[in-house]
């Protein structure tokens, strides 16, 4: 699988994962709930001002995120960036009704944060078939082997 | 939910997932196929000798392993250290027809090796639901509670 096709499985398969494990530099993993925008080369998450990664996001520091899901036929270990994103348009576009159980104010409340994870470079395992996955990560492990045909390898955005 | 809660959670839950995330001190996570067992205190993995988790449990290093799965209501960042098993009679029990498939000379091939993870302490979030998952990982994130009902905490094992 080429780089770029490995690239579009990586966007095609992330819409269909909710949750991974978000950790900036320095800290530990957490569960996240991403929503995954291909057209923004972004991962967007919803959290709250005073949270870990509220201020990790704020200070603009390095993070890695980390997706293993068998359904979704995709394991991935991002490496990227947070940020703060302002724009009032994109906090419309990715909120969901779900967010306003959890802000007093729900969208409006001013502890709402947006933050954008932007994928640097990524090590992608996204093969076919569960049975296939075994296999190949298993043969993955013994070889090294860091661009077998079932789809593994190392990418930049 | 008290610490032997979380705990008795974490067994009977990761036994419903295949694979996770496991890394090495200094290694980047790949994607290992455990095998729990909750009598040995233990998640075993298989892989071969010259494999990077093969060279690092002969040298007995610390090691990472996280789960993320919706599905089996449990995700985990789970640390402690990596050996290799001798025993034959825990590789017959561990060893299934499907590991066969990449060691050309089975279970008597003498690349195998028996992996033992053996868990030192861990951050469990076990929700009972998707729905309150999602929820209770927002309001966990708002708040930093490390003991929220939903089942989240630190435990040691």
């Amino acid at each position: 699988m080429s780089d770029h096709d490995l690239k579009t499985t990586f966007w095609d398969r992330v819409e269909n994962v909710n949750v991974g494990m978000l950790s900036a530099t320095g800290t530990d993993p957490r569960p996240m709930a991403h929503h995954a925008r291909r057209d923004d080369g972004a991962l967007w998450f919803l959290t709250a001002k005073h949270t870990d990664i509220g201020e990790d996001a704020a200070a603009g520091k390095d993070a890695r995120y980390q997706i293993a899901s068998g359904d979704a036929k995709i394991y991935a270990v991002v490496d990227g960036t947070l940020s703060i994103e302002s724009s009032r348009d994109k906090l419309d576009e990715i909120w969901s009704p779900m967010d306003a159980a959890w802000f007093e104010e729900g969208k409006d409340d001013e502890d709402v944060r947006l933050v954008r994870f932007t994928p640097k470079s990524a090590e992608i395992w996204a093969h076919d078939s569960t049975a296939k996955a075994f296999y190949e990560m298993a043969k993955s492990a013994v070889s090294d082997d860091v661009a077998n045909p079932g789809g593994h390898g190392k990418i930049s955005f």
